[in-house]
């Protein structure tokens, strides 16, 4: 049930919250809970986004980000933040499927501050089933090709 | 009263709310309301930052960003997103001066999804002195050269 205004975007609004997973060939495997906010302010064609993770074991804080999902002549941009020094361009596919969304997104740029990590492109993968919503991070990064990062299937809150 | 964490950026601390003024050649001058909060996750050494502004004449909504302002190796780098389809990546120097702090970046890169305004450089000047934040923003945008953009005067609330 697309708007004009969101086309597919509009069944993210909410708040979901989950467990994930992370893997990379340079780090140990991780578990994390995660915080995802989909924000419409109701007049403008985009959604603000705010992510946030915590260790499995003892709560502490992992990650976070930030920024705004646009819904740009009908196609999507992601538009993120991190406090890791670096920012993402992303650009690709938003569709509607029945009861949900597929959202299949490609880094078009990518910034990086002087002191961040080297990341050289990532790629987000978003489902949204009903009230389940399930990603993948591929990313390349430090010398590493683009591979799986992350996996987490979180529910509406 | 700097800490070793966030260094001199901790008098940015809390919410910060009052007026600005928009002017650029290829616009109308405006007025606008405004919130920003900087906050504090007490562990990692950066502030997540958020704003937004509305009309002064009928309230509605205007500009919004997010991102995070990072304290790396005693330097000052400012990662922001717009659903402008823009995000910038801001250095430079942030000191500590009686009861306040002087921030005076500028972006170092700038990313621009497909269907954004070309916006080539951006910087920002805040100044805090108690209970007052000021800033200037000057943009070089859509074929102009470098010039005041925004000015606000906000109050801690």
């Amino acid at each position: 049930m697309s708007t004009d205004r969101l086309g597919p975007l509009d069944v993210l609004v909410g708040t979901w919250a989950g467990e994930g997973e992370g893997i990379y060939p340079t780090i140990a495997t991780f578990g994390y809970r995660e915080e995802i906010t989909f924000g419409d302010g109701g007049v403008k064609p985009f959604l603000a986004y705010g992510q946030r993770t915590s260790a499995l074991d003892d709560g502490r804080p992992l990650h976070a980000e930030s920024g705004f999902l646009r819904w740009a002549t009908r196609a999507p941009e992601w538009i993120i933040a991190s406090p890791t020094g670096l920012t993402e361009v992303l650009v690709g596919t938003a569709t509607e499927v029945d009861g949900g969304l597929d959202l299949h997104l490609r880094t078009s740029s990518v910034s990086l501050s002087p002191t961040a990590k080297l990341v050289e492109s990532v790629e987000r993968i978003v489902r949204v089933r009903g009230d389940v919503l399930t990603y993948e991070l591929h990313m390349a990064a430090v010398g590493e090709p683009l591979q799986l990062h992350l996996t987490a299937a979180l529910r509406r809150r």
